[in-house]
């Protein structure tokens, strides 16, 4: 059994710069780990990881988000607590500088898992979750980003190939020392995306899902194919019921992906034994994890 | 085998009336089996049904949908198509005469699974979907409760025990003459919810999933209970890992809610061989099925 485990994720689209995404990806991993060691919990790390990647705007989510079709941005995202099956999630809510930070106060001081759009930033306010406004989020590279992807008119799975969606969601799921696990996820969505279209971040079951008896899992690609294959739940169930462990339930999640809709999508899991793994169907996949005092990352 | 089947729901809720749920879901079930029988497809078949459901005020969906906090009706609807696991959903969207004809909308002219809010709303006005406006969804028996509720402070689980939430969600799931399954979920929330909570209605893998490969199935209940689990996509593995029929996988996915979180939910399930099942831990649920010309009603 390992002491304890962390795996995080920046998406699944393929990397320009993999340098910049390994010394991020690292540096994250390696604060995660160090508080795992201290004997934070898995619910707490994730969050904290999640945040450190939002905060990052190397990703697509928190600071760094695509821009929608209208240049705004509409951020989602979901967490899960595998001692109890407890969640929360939020979806297109504009100007919170951490959405995994509002996602996990629905989980904790509400009544509710999923709060979207207005309702949710009520909520927010009304929690002291902190605001920033529209300048936070604007860079030019989103910009350009957004203006090459309307003059191109590619539909989502041109988007993947042709790199110009950069699938930049962000996810951290753990096993900490007492054994229990967490998952979470994080986006800014998909650039040029229509008013409320909502991908598999914010969905527990989709883009998320923790569960003590059998892994944690959080999903990046492109959210539809998640949400038609409830890919997290799904890998949740290969290790309940086939009794996998995380690498065969991460393979067995991307056959189904690809098998039944031909689709394009990643996942990272940490199982309950400790042991993480990764798979996608995507050309490309950002991660790293830590077993332990060992660190690794990985960009494809 | 069966040479069809169809079976709708009309929620958790204990009914006061039990004569009037009888006759309306005998009349709901009567007109889909025949439709059935007359050789349409499933996918069409849980459309016009919940169409049916959603225009009878009887039911917390379309015109008869609980009034949120703010006294508003806000909508939530899927459907999935089991030949293909394309989907579509809306959530949180206002004036839409019949929400389930909205998601179908987004599954067949979109490319995407999951609109919300007014950009859902945007997309029906560009696709032809019929809106109305907020004295179709008004009613005094609605308003009453809505005081009602107010007025006791109840939490989640106090409404479902005290019969002022009617849990009155509905759903249809159907097998046709070539064997194909669907889908389809459609709700008005919860009696005084807050703005901007979704819950499992319009969450593929959560409220609503169709496989041809394992079931179709339509959840109803306390829709954070539904999320946490991933009802329904729980029970289409279940019939596919373990190689379950429609009862045991609906006792199965009864059981995972009651042990996980001691949750409240029923469910609805048609299977690949057409056997319809249903099983609940609410105090109540309404059901209706048809397999060829024998038609069940069961209120409890």
């Amino acid at each position: 059994m390992n002491p304890f485990s962390l795996m995080i994720h920046g998406g699944a689209g393929t990397s320009r710069e993999p340098d910049r995404y390994d010394a991020s990806l690292r540096r994250v991993v390696e604060a995660g780990a160090k508080l795992l060691n201290d004997g934070m919990s898995a619910l707490d790390v994730v969050t904290r990881c999640v945040v450190m990647l939002e905060d990052d705007p190397l990703y697509d989510a928190g600071c760094g988000s695509a821009l929608n079709v209208d240049g705004e941005v509409r951020l989602d995202a979901s967490i899960m607590d595998g001692r109890n099956l407890e969640a929360g999630a939020v979806a297109c809510v504009a100007g919170v500088k951490n959405p995994v930070i509002l996602a996990r106060t629905v989980m904790e001081r509400s009544e509710h898992v999923f709060l979207i759009g207005a309702g949710a930033e009520q909520f927010g306010r009304e929690n002291d979750i902190v605001f920033v406004d529209s300048r936070y989020f604007y860079s030019e590279e989103r910009s350009n980003e957004l203006k090459m992807v309307k003059e191109r008119h590619e539909g989502l799975r041109e988007g993947v190939h042709n790199q110009s969606g950069k699938l930049g969601t962000v996810g951290a799921v753990a096993r900490d020392k007492y054994g229990n696990l967490a998952a979470a996820t994080s986006t800014g969505g998909l650039t040029n995306q229509s008013m409320g279209r909502v991908g598999d971040s914010p969905i527990i079951g989709a883009g998320t899902y923790a569960d003590n008896f059998t892994c944690a899992v959080s999903c990046t690609g492109i959210g539809e194919h998640i949400l038609r294959t409830s890919l997290a739940r799904s890998a949740s169930l290969f290790v309940e019921i086939k009794g996998l462990g995380a690498a065969d339930a991460a393979e067995a999640a991307k056959q189904l992906l690809i098998n039944r809709i031909n689709g394009l999508g990643g996942l990272i899991i940490v199982d309950r034994n400790g042991e993480c793994a990764y798979a996608h169907s995507t050309p490309g996949m950002r991660s790293a994890w830590a077993i332990g005092d060992k660190i690794f990352v990985k960009i494809t």
